[in-house]
């Protein structure tokens, strides 16, 4: 464990910083002061100082002051100080802008803003970034991503909770989640409501936290005296507060508002002798989807999940119109409709014939994300289609696919590693189809591998049994089968299929669907792509939850399907086996 | 491979025995012309002599003859003609009667005949019995029974068949299931229409013909000639078609009606020199089920079958009243619904209050036999019941069942072994219920144990996977997917379960027990016992077959669903996750 250093802004304050008077532009025109409290908290027992660069975008930093030299000479000033004696933190605080569709700014601008500032991070000898205070999903993922663009230093993410949700809605598990998927090295939380309140956020991402964390609470809880806000926790109270999160497995602790040198001495005290370990989260590395106010995990050990594929204009004459028009509304229509019936997932496809998918895919995206919780599934062939939609993307969406075809895993890997984006893995390489289980697994197995090469962690893949229909391929529903049982107890990975190609060609589909659905969730299936609308697949999908024990209670089944009536009675027209009937000698 | 010996009929009217005139008087009379007979045989190659006491029973010995001593006097001829240069069959024909309800002789009285013919059999030396030229099912589970209530003797069954059926309607593989469940050591079957006939006979066994088989071949077609039959095979032609007996894998070949010594000497040098293996039956020791026209196998990798459960009074005031006044129409009626909604085998259960069950449950299966194809189950907790309804039933049906309740599998286990019955095997050691999976296949380990210490075959084993209540014991169903699997996959053993107990206080239970079925299905569960009525059930049972490539072509799914027509639209009442709506940061 080790400490963060504390608050900055209260000891500027006290050395002359004005009212009104920004930070940057005092710390920039007296190195000195700044110098001075990066060495108090060094002294303190901060093993980490953080750079007075918190306002040092575009979008804030003060007329007339150049956003790279800035940042760089902050940092500067921060290196010097700390000399061998402790790591800088290049900070970055919010821009205090939005991202369409939630504000005016377009994602890659935020980007750039932020690649910028972190280029004279870089540049002035920080040693890690620290993006903190962040309020909005979008703008985090906006920070690492410019951070991997520019340079390779880790990335530490903090977060602000009021209330177990941050400003545009989103919870501290959904937030590790999503950064979980980036890739960042250390996950924290910081300001709020003092180190009482913040227990419950850090509590609330333990499930899935399999990264370092640390938290950098206020000196309690802010008040204002005198118009102006002042935090009240003292040190050694501080110290006492700061206990639990020791306990719970932090990986580092540090102050934000209020906290002086005398906090972190104090609190550093606390686990001088504590040897550190990460705790292991009841499940790790499972993949995560995550729309800014929804995590949706899937797992074989979880409730399979319903991917809506309604939205795709294949075989759809309206929607086909409207998308080459530009409209969304029976696409919104569908989406509505899909949620209604339970779908956890949307699959986004717009591939109809005079469409220009790179466009009109993010420009559909950004208009679900603003109507819809539910995270997207990201449906194209067009790696470029699937590049612009992860931008307008606040989350972790789902990209839908990569195959074996050549050169596809090289494009689509590292981007969907770039922007912590789960992938379906389809096993096919190239014309000739895998048909036996064993054929489906080496292909997987050669996939995987080329993903662990280009460094694409196991977290953001979810196979593809590939269903081929057994009108064709008789045993190819086993096969399928095989293939999740497979990934499931082999490689604790998640499945996916469509699942309405098993029955295609033959009669009463729906009978042959729901059918596979619970032999696959039997096996370990976590989602499948389908139309939520058939009542037989969502029958089936509640009934297997109860049986499978993910529905505690039944609670779930007894609320949708307590009205439920069976239709009794035998078919017309089947054989009589009756005495006298010719009967074959062997039942099959 | 060894010769049995030819023909005794032809032989005996060329040294005198008159037309009209019995054999077995003429033998009696003539001792040493029917050792000079064995004798031909013998040194034509011969290394069995079978015993001139084919019309040996009470029912059919001439006045004047004792049953006992004329077996054993005949056999101690055969016995001394031999001497160590050959063994002794003791010959058993049929009697000429059926059983009830096909005739008026009751199964016990047949079996009583033939323990009589036997204990001469066994008195007079002979080495084995060869129980010969049968064409009812019962008759030659009559005669088997007989064999091992009075003997260890070896015992060879050989039944007649005329275009592939004998004359009470049993075919060639319903015959050796029945026989192998019965633990016979010898199957074959003989007579009829020379061996070329006899070759498809033998081929629809080999199936599952896990027992060494031999064939006894007429010396061709039987043709009229002045008033008289006669056969005209030459021994060399004999011989060159006894050729493909051999190379299907016959242990033993003979001749019957016209064969001499001469066909013998022809026949043996066929395979002199042929070094004998039994041939690998596609399927080994799968669990049968048998009527006298219908074989059931029931496997984990064949067809799930379903046993309907609606004959059992409990619950059903109609049913009750009636088989309290010994009335079966409703039974019937059962009985008739089941099979016309796709049951593959019945269970028959009669325990209602004031009903004596050692009676009424024979009397009812007796009644079902002549009226039903399909295999019954005997359902009772009355071991007499059982034995009862075993004497009366003519071919193997399922016990229900045996559990590790003290002295059950005792008393039941060497029951169903002495009556070729298959059994189900229930999991149950005490009033404490097995939860886990290991809890319970530790119970299965400790019956097939002591199943195994009382000599009782895997094959009449079906292990039930113990259904128990998924809305008081969450985990049980997987618990009983798990025991389904491991006993498919560990020790290739078929599985039961009764169905409806999953859903049992929840709503909608046709959903769950639809669902569960088609769990267990992909496990390997190989029966069900359930309400055929259910058209959900079928349903999933159906589609589950196309599903796990059972069901050739969808050929049967087709025929029954070609018109099924889905009910479509979302249900009413579910919650939206629409923005705005308050939705779950996790979706479970
Ligand atoms: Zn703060
Ligand atoms: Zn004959
Ligand atoms: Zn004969």
């Amino acid at each position: 464990m080790f400490a963060f250093d504390g608050g900055m802004g209260t000891l500027l304050q006290a050395r002359g910083l004005k009212p009104g008077q920004s930070p940057e532009a005092f710390g920039l025109a007296n190195p000195d002061i700044v110098a001075d409290i990066h060495r108090e908290y060094i002294n303190a027992g901060a093993r980490v100082v953080t750079t007075n660069t918190f306002g040092g975008t575009d979008f804030k930093l003060d007329a007339g002051l150049e956003v790279v030299s800035f940042n760089r000479e902050m940092t500067a000033v921060a290196r010097q100080a700390a000399g061998d004696r402790a790591f800088v933190a290049g900070d970055i605080g919010p821009t205090g802008k939005f991202c369409r569709p939630l504000g005016d700014v377009d994602f890659r601008d935020l980007v750039e803003a932020f690649k910028r500032q972190i280029r004279g991070l870089s540049e002035g000898g920080a040693d890690l970034l620290i993006i903190e205070t962040q309020f909005d999903l979008a703008e985090c993922r906006a920070a690492v991503i410019a951070a991997r663009e520019v340079c390779d230093l880790p990335v530490a993410v903090s977060m602000t909770f009021e209330d177990g949700v941050s400003l545009t809605g989103t919870r501290p598990l959904t937030f590790i989640d999503t950064m979980q998927n980036l890739g960042v090295e250390l996950i924290g939380t910081n300001c709020s409501a003092g180190p009482e309140g913040m227990l419950e956020v850090v509590r609330a991402m333990l499930p899935r936290l399999s990264t370092p964390f640390f938290a950098q609470p206020n000196a309690g809880l802010p008040e204002l005296e005198d118009g102006r806000t002042v935090f009240r926790l003292d040190p050694e109270t501080f110290a006492e507060q700061i206990k639990p999160f020791v306990a719970l497995g932090a990986k580092a602790i540090g102050g934000c508002c209020g906290t002086t040198p005398e906090h972190i001495r104090c609190a550093s005290k606390v686990f001088e002798d504590v040897a550190w370990s990460l705790p292991e989260p009841p499940e790790r590395d499972c993949l995560v989807l995550t729309s800014r106010a929804q995590s949706v995990a899937v797992s074989p050990h979880r409730r399979s999940k319903v991917i809506g594929e309604r939205i795709n204009p294949t075989g759809k004459k309206q929607l086909t119109a409207e998308l080459q028009a530009g409209q969304f509304s029976e696409a919104f229509r569908f989406a509505k409709e899909q949620l209604a019936c339970g779908a956890h997932i949307l699959d986004v496809n717009v591939g109809a014939p005079m469409v220009r998918e790179e466009t009109l895919l993010p420009d559909l995206v950004s208009a679900l994300v603003s109507r819809v919780q539910a995270p997207l599934c990201l449906d194209s062939t067009n790696a470029d289609a699937i590049r612009a939609a992860l931008d307008v993307y606040p989350g972790s969406p789902l990209v839908n696919s990569i195959s074996g075809e050549p050169g596809r895993m090289q494009a689509l890997g590292p981007l969907c590693k770039h922007y912590g984006a789960p992938f379906i893995m389809l096993p096919l390489l190239g014309r000739k189809l895998p048909v036996t289980a064993s054929d489906r697994l080496a292909v997987i197995e050669s996939l995987l591998r080329e993903a662990d090469d280009l460094g694409v962690p196991r977290r953001l893949i979810m196979v593809d049994a590939l269903v081929l229909t057994v009108s064709s391929k008789p045993e190819s529903a086993k096969a399928c089968l095989e293939v999740i049982r497979h990934c499931r107890d082999e490689w604790n990975l998640a499945t996916v299929c469509g699942l309405s190609n098993i029955s295609f060609g033959l009669p009463a589909r729906e009978l042959l669907n729901a059918s596979f659905l619970v032999m696959g969730m039997t096996q370990g299936l976590s989602a499948f792509i389908a139309n939520p609308g058939s009542n037989r697949l969502m029958e089936s999908l509640s009934s297997s939850e109860v049986l499978l024990a993910r529905d505690p209670q039944a609670r779930d089944f007894v609320a949708g399907y307590a009205e439920w009536k069976p239709t009794g009675g035998p078919l017309p027209g089947r054989d009589s086996h009756l005495a006298g009937a010719a009967a074959p000698v062997e039942t099959p």
